[in-house]
C-alpha cells in the first residue's frame, strides 16, 4: 500500500506515454542499436515516452526520484522513486506483436509499492499495490487473481525466449520445462499480467533489469502470486526471476532450478 | 481473385464467430484433451464458433463445401470450399494472450482465393484475395504490404515454437535461426499477418494442418509475399511451411532448410 494514493497520477503517466508511443507502433521506425553486436532496439518512441513521463513526474513531485530504461537515474535516494520502462518488450514492439507494454513502478523506501502495465494498443491497464490488483480494458474492469495449481505437471509455463538465457541457466530452465503441462514463449510483460489474471501458472526468466520487473511486483503480489529470484530472494533487483500463482508451483520450480 | 465477391459474407462469418468466441476468452473454460497424451486443447468456444459459421454457410451457399478443424469435411468436391479454424492458436487462447485468431479461407477449384484472419479481442481483420491484402482495425484501414529484406542477416524470423517441430526439422530450423538478425517465438497466425504488414520477414513452421494455413495464403500473396512448403511447393496442404516477404530471404531459407 502507498502512503499517498498515486493511482490517478499513474493513469495520467500511462495516458501521456501511450499517446507518445502509439504513432510509432507499426509505422516506420528509426531503430537504433544500443549494444554493439547485439540486437537491442531502442525506438524514438521509447525515448520520447520516457521524457514525457519524466516531465510529468518532475512537475508534480519534484522531490521524487526517477529510474528509467533510457535516461538513467536521478534522486534515487528519495523516499519515492519512479521506475519507468516505456516499451518493455521492444522486440515484440518492432515485430508488430502486442505482448509489449509500458511499465510504471513506484518504490517507497526501496520497496515496490505500486505498479502498472499499460498496453496502449489493446487499451488495457493492469495495476497493483501488493494488496490488490486490477484489470481495466475493453471488456470492462475486474480484480486480478491468480489461480491455484497443484504442481508443475499441471502448470502452464511462459518465458519470453530461452534464447535470452545464458547456457547454464537455459539447461536448468529446460529441466523445469520438461515437467510442465505446457511451455510457451513470447510473453514479455504481458505474460506476467496473464499470470496475475489466473490464465497461466509460472514464468521463469533471466537477465532482467530492475525496470523490467519492479512495476510488475505489486501486480503479482496484489493478485496473490509469488515473485522471487531463482535464489528465493526479493526480485526487485532483476536478474533471474521465478513467478508463480501457486506456492506449490513456485517451490517445485525453485527446487529444480537450483538442483546441481 | 474470386469469381464472386464473398467479402461481406466473410465479414458476417467473422462477426458471428467473434461473438461466439469472446464470452469464452479469459473466462472459465472447459478444456478438453483432443489427443491422448498430448496437450491440444479444444474449447467449447472453438466448437460453437465453427457450428455458427457452418450454419451461415449452409444457409447462404448450400452447394459449397466446408472443411473445418472441429467437424471435418463436407462436399469438398464442390467448386467452392470454405476452410475454417475458429481458434487458430488455442494455446495462446488458453493463456490469455492475443496471438490467436479466427481463420476463414475460401478455396475455388482447389486453390485458396480469399482468406481472413480475425482477432475479435483486438478487433482486427486481416484479409487478402491474392491480388491485394487489407488491414482493418482500431487504428483505421490500410493495405498490407510486405517489406524488402536483403537477406537472412537482416531478417526478423518468427515461429510459434521450436518445441512443436520434429527433432530433425528443428535441427534444420536452428541453422536458419543462427543466421537471422532476430528470432522470436509465440507468433501463431498473428505473425503471418505481421509479415503481410511488413513488420517481420520470415516464418518457418512445421506440422501445420490445411486449415492452419489456407486462409493465410491469399493474405500473404495479396501483400506481395511468398509462401511455400520447405520443398518449395504450394503450401495449402500444410506440413512444413516457409513464408517470406522478400524472395531473397525465402530462397536463402529454403536452401539452408534443405541442406543435408
Amino acid at each position: 500500500m502507498t502512503a499517498i494514493d498515486f493511482t490517478s497520477f499513474v493513469d495520467r503517466l500511462a495516458a501521456v506515454s501511450g499517446e507518445t508511443i502509439m504513432p510509432f507502433f507499426r509505422s516506420a521506425l528509426t531503430v537504433e542499436n544500443k549494444k554493439a553486436g547485439g540486437f537491442d532496439p531502442v525506438t524514438a518512441a521509447d525515448r520520447a515516452a520516457e521524457e514525457a513521463m519524466r516531465s510529468q513526474i518532475r512537475k508534480a513531485f519534484p522531490e521524487h526520484g526517477i529510474l528509467g530504461e533510457e535516461y538513467g537515474s536521478e534522486r534515487t535516494d528519495s523516499e519515492y522513486v519512479w521506475v519507468l520502462d516505456p516499451i518493455d518488450g521492444t522486440k515484440s514492439f518492432i515485430s508488430g506483436m502486442v505482448a509489449w507494454g509500458t511499465l510504471i513502478g513506484l518504490m517507497r523506501f526501496g520497496e515496490p509499492v505500486y505498479g502498472m502495465m499499460h498496453q496502449p494498443f489493446t487499451r488495457e491497464r493492469f495495476s497493483g499495490d501488493n494488496g490488490a490488483a486490477l484489470y481495466r480494458g475493453p471488456t470492462g474492469n475486474r480484480s486480478l487473481n491468480v489461480r491455484p495449481c497443484t504442481g508443475l505437471d499441471d502448470a502452464l509455463l511462459f518465458t519470453t525466449s530461452p534464447l535470452l538465457m545464458k547456457e547454464t541457466d537455459r539447461a536448468q530452465f529446460r529441466k523445469v520445462e520438461n515437467k510442465v503441462r505446457l511451455s510457451r514463449y513470447g510473453g514479455d510483460c504481458y505474460a506476467y499480467c496473464m499470470l496475475a489474471a489466473g490464465q497461466i501458472d509460472l514464468i521463469i526468466e533471466t537477465e532482467l533489469k530492475p525496470y523490467d520487473i519492479i512495476a510488475l511486483i505489486p501486480i503479482i503480489h496484489g493478485a496473490g502470486g509469488i515473485i522471487t529470484t531463482w535464489e528465493g530472494t526479493p526480485a526487485q533487483g532483476g536478474g533471474r526471476v521465478v513467478v508463480a500463482g501457486d506456492k506449490r508451483v513456485h517451490e517445485a520450480a525453485l527446487e529444480i532450478l537450483n538442483r546441481v
